[in-house]
């Protein structure tokens, strides 16, 4: 996006709204205070003195990502504004940290021309990252536009699927050879003049680009810079291939403090790299995955959607409760003969069916975590299915009895206590079960354990909570 | 833990039980993998050979964090046969690794002369980590073995509340002087022969310790080593204070792309980095409370932990359910005549507060997460409130209407079809504004907006929709 669209409006103008924007909506504070430089009376200066020029310099040295993060906080209207003050050769980092909804918005508001420009400022696998986003035609110049290697980077980037360790893959690599001295690696450095970021470790490879070992920095500055790199090289590291699952990767930058660490074919070739920047983009991401998906939320959604695209991203989940709903409510209708009879169950009914759901959510969580971590094997799962309905049966006893207590002194009425607190009991074993078989029999299924088990928990102990309880007291009661 | 305590067990049998555990849960496999040595054949010919000596060793050159996974993912008794067998010198870091429920089953089984010697293996800030689960006596030992400034390190790390940045910060920093030229730094580094985990950047500070600048690694690989410190030091830089919120150092890790970065005194001397890996741990575990949160899970639980202990773990959050579930019981019991009079009613109603809750649950995840990345704000609040409620319009007119119609089929009964249909529009209403309200109120008082979100939402719809549908239906219908 570059400022010329607005060239109608007056410099000052824009930058005066610009100003407002930001103190409206308290983001200027909130940035600078990280980093701690006395901007904010800068800011307050500069609009006194209506040193204009200089705040345009402002928002030009902000980091991209604190860009992204005043779009992503700012409505529509004015997020446009903000993003056409945006220098050009920024456009592309500020497109790759804003969240999918946001991109889409930013998107829509540039011209082909804007986009292949923005994408050319990157590297092939963040080009990868926004390419689902991107038009094709625009996608066709920007590939035209590459250089030979970084065309087959981009290629092989975007061919992994996005949960694969291959799509957090860089190619910003350093090799050297095993046989030279420190010295000469130190001389090569100073001739690249720069390294590229997280760079934790150089890469030692033969000939063929085969990987033998890495050359830590740490250890690169320490050494005597007349040893050889295979003096000091380490063979023992992490590798990856690029379809390894990425959160694996994860887990290993968390288990061995990684910051870096190389991703290679199966013949050992020494393909690119994950760095510990894309591990935690990855992990957030998925943690806003699960919490989505725990929530009923299809996709991202950015704050300020319009009401439409909210309804949209929506109403998958919410079709979905209205079937469980239904089911639960036809069970409930199967026994309205004794409903009518005794009204009290349709009053105590929901109790048995909610803290089903509660229990039943405890259990599926443990276990969703545990298959997470690779903790749960053939040999545990017997042991954990155990435990989870001793823990249901000392929870159905000590809650069913209260509950069953305060309904006989509510309703005056013994026996339909003793069918309540039955009725808990078994509900609560029935969520323990269901709860350690749902996820198992998902992972079995090479589904994700986590998709959707809050709605089938609930779906199973609302209505087979419902189904025991009105069945017990049609038996007892009636 | 010292394999002395076993000392009159036979050596082979300790082994072989080992090797039979380790390959019983099919865990060495899974750590083997991901580092990519022929170990898995290696265990093999080792246990055809019975060279159990050649065994052990495989065990002891374990990453202490691949113990530690080993260790959560077995049942107690085979646990603790295992941490039986790992050298007393790893016990320290694998008990920094091990999650807070396994941990205590850990050190329950050792003395206090053993918890003495694992705690000073570790840095002062690593000690403090740990001391919440060490008894006071054995801490007492610790503080006075160690060197002074150590103890001055440790008490200034145990000062911190949990989730201040003063809790994520470590003391390996590395500093030099501004007019020093870049050949002396590389001399001294050599000097020190090791640098500490994740230096990425040694720190510029003046004789009195305040921070004037960073000199990356990389920098300082590419400078002419006849330049000046100052010249090629960075001066904007991320700094924190250690009263910072941890979470907002997370942002910065993640905004920013950092490896490290320092925590200076509010007068700017430097005391201590934080580094990516803290960042990531205390991700997380910030997620994994979230997600337990949301289950109802008061604390993190061993998968294999008895019973009575997960009772414990759970029972808080299962009483807070049964008392809004006899909540809403007590709702219905107010209509105990309407429903006496049109069963129907019994088995429409979960339907109106089932959809309410979900609805609610999708707005309140939308509005914490906005609230944790500081994009709510005054001006704001207003904009996400038409927004919900427009939304939950929307779907309250169409999810109302076909579920409206299905109970006019059902029951052949139009005036009770409509008062199905404006119940639930009238509850998705109701969980918008709340599903809005609940944060940003807990956010006012200054707590914590996620907390109990959910259970807060759901009890709101459960009771609100049954009063709404309840209370229109007995209005209207009869």
């Amino acid at each position: 996006m570059t400022a010329e669209n607005y060239e109608n409006e007056n410099l000052e103008d824009k930058l005066q709204k610009v100003i407002y924007l930001l103190h409206k909506y308290k983001l200027v504070d909130g940035l600078v205070r990280l980093q701690d430089t006395p901007r904010p009376d800068l800011v307050e200066s500069v609009i006194q003195k209506q040193n204009l020029a200089s705040l345009q310099n402002m928002l030009d040295k902000l980091h991209p990502a604190d860009i992204a993060y005043i779009l992503e906080a700012l409505p529509l209207d004015d997020r446009l504004i903000i993003w056409g003050l945006v220098k050009a050769e920024h456009d592309g980092e500020v497109l790759l940290e804003v969240s999918d909804a946001v991109r889409q918005t930013l998107i829509e508001d540039m011209n082909s021309k804007e986009l292949v420009a923005a994408a050319e400022q990157l590297d092939a696998d963040e080009i990868a990252d926004l390419a689902p986003d991107l038009p094709s035609y625009v996608m066709e110049d920007v590939f035209r536009s590459l250089p030979m290697e970084e065309r087959e980077h981009l290629r092989a980037a975007m061919s992994y699927p996005e949960d694969a360790v291959g799509a957090l893959m860089d190619f910003d690599v350093i090799t050297v050879r095993e046989d030279v001295r420190i010295e000469v690696v130190l001389r090569y450095l100073r001739r690249l003049g720069e390294l590229p970021d997280h760079t934790d470790q150089l890469f030692v490879v033969d000939r063929d680009e085969h990987l033998k070992g890495v050359l830590l920095l740490n250890q690169l500055l320490v050494s005597d810079p007349e040893t050889a790199v295979v003096e000091v090289m380490k063979r023992e590291m992490v590798k990856f291939h690029p379809d390894d699952k990425a959160e694996q990767a994860t887990q290993a930058f968390e288990r061995y403090d990684l910051v870096s660490a190389s991703v290679v074919t199966p013949d050992g070739k020494l393909l690119g790299r994950v760095t510990v920047n894309a591990v935690i983009d990855f992990m957030r991401e998925r943690a806003d995955y699960e919490a989505r998906n725990q929530a009923g939320l299809s996709e991202e959604e950015d704050l300020f959607a319009p009401i439409w695209k909210s309804v949209q991203n929506r109403w998958a989940w919410l079709a979905i409760n209205l079937v469980t709903a239904f089911i639960a409510s036809r069970v409930i209708g199967l026994f309205e003969d004794s409903i009518e009879k005794l009204v009290a169950l349709a009053a105590l009914m929901p109790i048995v069916a909610g803290v089903g759901g509660n229990s039943g959510n405890q259990t599926i969580t443990m276990i969703v975590r545990a298959i997470a971590l690779g903790q749960v094997n053939q040999d545990s799962t017997f042991k954990l299915i155990t435990k989870e309905i001793g823990v249901s049966i000392v929870n159905g006893i000590v809650w069913g009895s209260v509950i069953g207590f305060i309904a006989y002194i509510i309703y005056q009425n013994a026996q339909l206590g003793l069918v309540l607190a039955l009725a808990m009991l078994l509900n609560l074993l029935l969520a323990a079960l269901v709860g350690v078989l749902i996820p198992l029999v998902r992972k079995q299924l090479g589904r994700d354990p986590a998709l959707g088990s809050s709605v089938m928990i609930t779906a199973v102990t609302d209505s087979g909570g419902f189904f025991i309880f009105l069945g017990l007291a049609t038996l007892f009661l009636l």
